[in-house]
């Protein structure tokens, strides 16, 4: 069975909801799915898995420093050891999005997108035929907002949430094929 | 007399309005401004201005290749010398905006101030108390949205031209007080 | 047979030359590689790939106008219709590298697999164990380091090239597993 | 007197070297400088400096959680206020640069310069004509490599240092001729 991992930090509930969503769809796809906080999750929980999926608010334009926190000191074990190289990963990210031009979200995703690929993890992006995208969708993976324009309090919309949704089955359809392939073996003196 | 060059490229002619609002704003603090498309202008112009403004639409998350065109074949002669080092710069950027998560245009602005950096310039930011930030800012500089939630054709709304003026009034500021300023001049030998 | 399509633009050979190593790592894996500069490529080409990958001198920090060109003109159309979702994508630059800390190539890179990800494209790190990667290898793809430390005309080394065979094998099998996989098909709403 | 806040984390000292080197730099041009590490630095001490300068080891493509949660903690507030906005900020990083392609310091040189930009900071790069550029930087700031091509550990160099003190030299300048300029001051409605 496909084992996916969501990894996330939440301030107010609106990336856990993203969070939750996203492992909605990846079990719809049949995969098996554990939703962990940035600060409970395990080295081995993060080696047993196929897709590694991290999630975070927008803080001052990148990653909530607990989400780091993780990066910094489970991962980078995991990093010296190349033990997550050729799995498969995705993200996401929630905001106020205060100046509708996405508040800092792009920088965000792709912080936590350059962690995965310094862990050497195949990258699944988020297509713009994705049904939600429309209002809550970027290249890099799908997006919360969570206020109006004038700072109201909206929580997380649905189509956001869709967006979600889709992006956790993507993940898990591209986990369920990719797992255990040998794409980054190394050339035999032969090939090359 | 402060001088502030502006240069962009459009194709619906919404970056243009954006330009132009940048323009009138840097006016207003009684700077001469020159806009010039990408495709016009001058190596004379970019050596003879204190302040560099550089504006794109946004195609596939990064600017339009008329503006890498004038960083490649203009700019990069003028990194050779250094002859830009120590000048003021800032960026904008417009777009559909389809994903309400600003649509790849916070990496676009990235990739210009990036070009700015790379020329030794002095990065004048969009502070989130501008006018106007609400529904046309972001942290690198005005973003004017040009389309609905629907991919409706709206054009450049007024609160993105605000912030476009204001964006134009504090980079002439900052390039009255800083130019011919000894800021990055050597260290001599007794201070080091 | 698995086709890969290989992107570049060069001044001095450079690119050319990582452009073909990554063709060799790509045929080793039994894949049918076509290498195209920016100006030549075809919009048929680009749709009839399994893979796409981009490659660019640094300039300025990000990529050769050329490419963007390529990017604006060829690829955009091909992102209205959703043409290249599912496919998969990656990317190399090469560089003078003064500064001994990539000289702009990191930025580069991520601007070129930015493109890739607003077309919907699996994107294909580069991992740190990879041959080569010690002194050509970057978190997003292999850079070509074509300078000394004082600015003394070396050419692409070994090392880099070893880097970029292994990228084109690696991006040859993941093309020839991930090939007309529904991983972005829309979920029924049975499933949602 | 102008003042210069460096706040940094280190793990082997490597980044506090270049903490040190820029301290010097800045007093040598007259500045008073305090350096903090980002576990013991008090908002009061960010709201007093002219200018921030943050710095930090390179850890899997980012800063250090340390530094995030410095900006998360005492930052976040500090931009909900609008306080900083119109200082002067600068960047740099350590790492121990496996790949030769900067290993991941140029978007973690961005991630801080990032943060400063939410804050409304002036931001400061680090032109090529800086002395010991050649081995020690990058167009965002001045980085660190501790260690060599086979990841023997080295230390900072000399260069990297040298330029770290120019850095800290450029930053206390425009520090110096920026303080209290009313640079982000609002249009009056006349203006406008």
């Amino acid at each position: 069975m496909t084992k996916i991992l969501i990894v996330y930090a939440t301030d107010t509930g609106n990336t856990k909801k993203m969070a939750e969503a996203i492992a909605e769809g990846a079990q719809g796809e049949g995969a098996q799915v554990d939703i962990r906080s940035a600060e409970e999750v395990t080295k081995e929980e993060v080696v047993a898995c196929n897709a590694l999926i991290v999630g975070s608010p927008v803080h001052m334009g990148s990653p909530d420093w607990r989400v780091k926190k993780f990066i910094d000191t489970i991962c980078s074990r995991l990093w010296m050891k190349d033990a997550l190289v050729g799995k498969v990963g995705g993200v996401f990210v929630c905001g106020g999005g205060f100046g509708s031009a996405g508040g800092g979200c792009e920088i965000t995703l792709l912080a936590l997108l350059n962690n995965l690929a310094e862990l050497g993890m195949i990258m699944i992006p988020l297509p713009k035929n994705t049904p939600g995208y429309r209002s809550g969708g970027l290249q890099w993976g799908p997006y919360g907002r969570s206020q109006g324009i004038n700072h109201e309090q909206l929580g997380v919309q649905p189509e956001a949430l869709e967006c979600a949704r889709h992006h956790g089955a993507h993940i898990a359809r591209a986990a369920e094929i990719l797992k255990g392939q040998p794409i980054f073996e190394q050339l035999t003196s032969k090939k090359t």
